[in-house]
């Protein structure tokens, strides 16, 4: 072709509205094609991912896809392998053949927003679940039906009241929405579970602060959030913050325990990897970029959105990571890529928030607009539905996103999964001192191989637990089952802090049938072990 | 408790339906409860399946809680692992713990259906996608969508092709539904890509016979529908079967070789592997019961639908396996049930086929009712869905239902996937003679183990592939750009039909750091191979 090309790493707000608004002025830069790179083939309205672990909009319904609402576009439905300034090249990963392939810009806008990142948690990475995209909230509202179908047939009384527990780490948006959700959807389903007593259900929202949304509403309305939140039954636990997750629950920084199989974080959120060895100015893993969006000392190369750190000219710090800046910064973003390549001279990026809203379930929200006026209940919720039905693109969407919400209030609730991933082959888990990998008697279903830490392996002798061996770094456990016996011969108890890969006995099959040695190594060990 | 249990086992039609009607008669049997053990949580509405595929029908507007429908039955989401005559049990596998549990019957309904089986032919398992539930179905929909997006990018004339090439394997119903249904979706989403040029699209559907629905329909309606495929755009090819499936394409049976990214096979369905070391009368897999479907010789386990053997009163056949005789067969035989149960006796299945009904996508159809009404093309597409729609469960699906068909016909269609699955880390393939596996200079994702067959690496000298080795059984490759290096040094090739696992390379990363023999073992025959 011979076109020169723009290319837009990222599918969210900033990338998607920077697409929309340079296909608008297509004509003004002929020589040029647009290009967009993103994993998923849809735009995810993210505000309204809350909802849809709560059930009330339809999956699909908050999603659109790429390539109508950017027919104009050349999109890369691919992973990014890495970014290359000098070449001005993306490498994409392999799809359908292994063959790298590359696609080259004249100019580049990065909006890759940010990612969850559990690394500083231990065992967050392992057992909590993050709530970021459509996949996370899918993930999240499968695994709730299945924690209240499991514990309404669970006969072990902990194991039932762990099953309906709930923590929820970080009471900013995106923590109080989601807890919100999650309150109304467990109180709801677990109604119709006669063996279930709704006494045990508890939601707890684990917040380092004295009150929820401090930093995002004013202290009066931010205090009604949190008393709407307790009145529906979330537990609150003020000043503090997640420190450890293990299969058993949630470990709190002042040692409080809590037993539950459904740990959710919110909080970490930390940039994208891709920009991590990137050489472009960067502050706290941001691109520093000027007021025109354009990245300090290049001239082709911008940034937008929450990876970008844009200077607030109205208020002198910097433009806050929401929907809202991103799509208004995303028109005056696309003007000045136009007026650079036609030599004119670019705009300042100038926006003065309109205020915040955020959901509280159940018909209920609080917003703060323009500064001075302070919404909250059914009038807050319902000006949410209206700004956020007004900002879906397409009347079609409209249409699907009004009758998915009349039909919601007149159909009770339909707790149906949708259950497309298979369990993967090897699993990282992390356990706490005293946490129990397995009992004696249990399906051996996985091998274990300690990465990090030690266990304590205990046979029952007479009715009693006996010590037989400790077990450190780079040993295994869990193999004589996978060889030999369906069931365990053996307990093993975590005496430190242990991080341990589990392997799925079918995949581990395949391996040891493949690599003489690696059976060598555990028959040997098992020989050993059997001398106990 | 102390009652006594009925278990059914399987929530497809039979079962379902049994449970549902021994609901209702749960007062003539107060001593018993109803259980119903199941691996999802839904009934799937089967017949409509294929239109998830094509989009038309709402990924869960085909799925109805199973909770909602049968208030009254206690519900085992629960893979279930052995079936124990003996000890009247069903022993489930764990999902929140690892200890083993257990659900005590006194009357067994067993109706487990059948599942896809591509053991009989090499490459299915590994290559081709299975169509026979939601899951499948939802997987096709987003393999076809993945396609699309990939050609519409892609420089690589041949895998452009094979990208844009379908192969649908087996010509009876879920076979043309599901070819009608990609050849609408595909030719369709072409046509929003100005890069794909539509008579790249093919659409084969492999049949045996020299018809396709023949044992379904009579002999003109049998013509009339494949010819109405073949209008559309398949391409029939009778007279031939899948031979092997690897992943370059699909090997048919006369050795023509279809390049393609995309094999679906519906043909070889076999009894739920459950059974097979049951033992009950079986006859080719199948459960064999009387008329009134208890097992011959067993006074309290019964059998329905697909996995039982039913003697067809009418026909002196057997009954066929269907829902419409599922449904039926299920209303017997929880009478049968509450009678044995009360003392009283039990009635024969006698049911005469309504007749027979196929979509042929885009509004088109063909039906043959009571044996002599043979109706084509649009009035038996509506009869289809009319009739289908009319045996939804519940009203507030029936209107879900018929809301979506009415956005269906005036929304474009959009081509949204859901991604929920990460790859699996061990993945096994299959290779004929010929197939490169990587080429050299291609990433390197996977380190390759050979389960079965041979392949010869190639290296570049001079712009010529020079053969440099051969590797077989138990051998493994790929290890190279794992350990070191991020591009392949070499070209690998099937020499032999081979069977090979990939394991992806964080998962390898992970077992190297752990197992000492195992790195050894790479590392000392990585040191062999660099002395090529």
């Amino acid at each position: 072709m011979g076109k020169k090309r723009i290319v837009i790493l990222g599918g969210g707000f900033g990338g998607v509205y920077t697409a929309m608004h340079l296909e608008k002025q297509l004509r003004k830069i002929k020589d040029y094609e647009i290009a967009l790179i993103n994993r998923e083939n849809y735009f995810v309205y993210q505000p309204m991912l809350a909802e849809v672990v709560g059930g009330s909009v339809g999956i699909i319904d908050t999603v659109s896809s790429l390539q109508r609402r950017l027919p104009k576009t050349t999109l890369y439905i691919r992973d990014i392998e890495s970014i290359d300034l000098e070449k001005k090249a993306i490498n994409l990963y392999p799809q359908f053949s292994h063959k790298p392939s590359v696609v080259h810009y004249d100019h580049l806008v990065v909006s890759l927003g940010n990612v969850t990142d559990f690394r500083a948690t231990p065992g967050l990475h392992e057992h909590a679940l993050p709530f970021k995209n459509l996949s996370d909230a899918l993930r999240i509202r499968n695994h709730i039906i299945d924690t209240i179908e499991a514990a309404s047939t669970e006969t072990d009384e902990d194991l039932k009241k762990a099953l309906l527990t709930y923590v929820i780490g970080g009471g900013g948006f995106s923590g109080t929405e989601i807890a919100a959700e999650i309150n109304d959807l467990v109180r709801n389903l677990a109604k119709k579970y006669p063996t279930i007593d709704p006494a045990l259900v508890k939601v707890y929202l684990i917040h380092s602060k004295d009150r929820v949304l401090e930093r995002e509403l004013s202290e009066s309305l931010s205090n009604y959030a949190g008393k709407i939140l307790q009145k529906r039954g979330v537990d609150i636990l003020f000043g503090k913050r997640l420190a450890t997750a293990t299969p058993a629950g949630a470990i709190l920084d002042d040692e409080t325990k809590l037993n539950s199989k459904t740990v959710i974080s919110t909080v970490p959120s930390s940039p994208n990897p891709l920009l991590e060895h990137l050489k472009l100015p960067q502050e706290k893993g941001k691109i520093k970029v000027d007021a025109t969006m354009q990245v300090q000392g290049e001239d082709c190369i911008w940034a937008i959105g929450d990876c970008a750190q844009i200077p607030d000219l109205q208020t002198g710090s910097t433009c806050p990571p929401t929907a809202q800046f991103a799509i208004r910064e995303a028109k005056v973003l696309a003007q000045n890529i136009v007026n650079v390549i036609n030599g004119r001279s670019t705009t300042e990026f100038k926006f003065k928030s309109l205020g915040m809203l955020g959901a509280l379930g159940h018909h209920s929200a609080v917003a703060e607009l323009f500064g001075f006026i302070k919404v909250s209940g059914f009038v807050a919720w319902f000006m949410w539905r209206l700004i956020y039905w007004m900002k879906l693109p397409g009347f079609d969407r409209k249409l699907k996103v009004a009758i998915s919400w009349f039909l919601d209030m007149i159909i009770p609730i339909e707790a149906v999964q949708l259950k497309l991933s298979p369990s993967q082959g090897i699993n990282s888990l992390h356990f706490e001192p005293g946490d129990i990998i397995f009992h004696e008697g249990d399906i051996g279903d996985y091998l274990y191989i300690i990465v990090k830490g030690k266990v304590e392996i205990l046979k029952k002798k007479q009715g009693e637990d006996v010590h037989v061996a400790n077990l450190g770094e780079g040993e295994f456990f869990g193999e004589m089952s996978l060889l030999n016996e369906k069931r365990r011969n053996a307990t093993v108890k975590c005496v430190e802090p242990s991080d341990i890969l589990a392997i799925r006995k079918s995949d581990f099959g395949a391996l040891i049938a493949n690599f003489p040695k690696l059976k060598e190594q555990i028959k040997s060990t098992e020989e050993k072990r059997k001398e106990h």
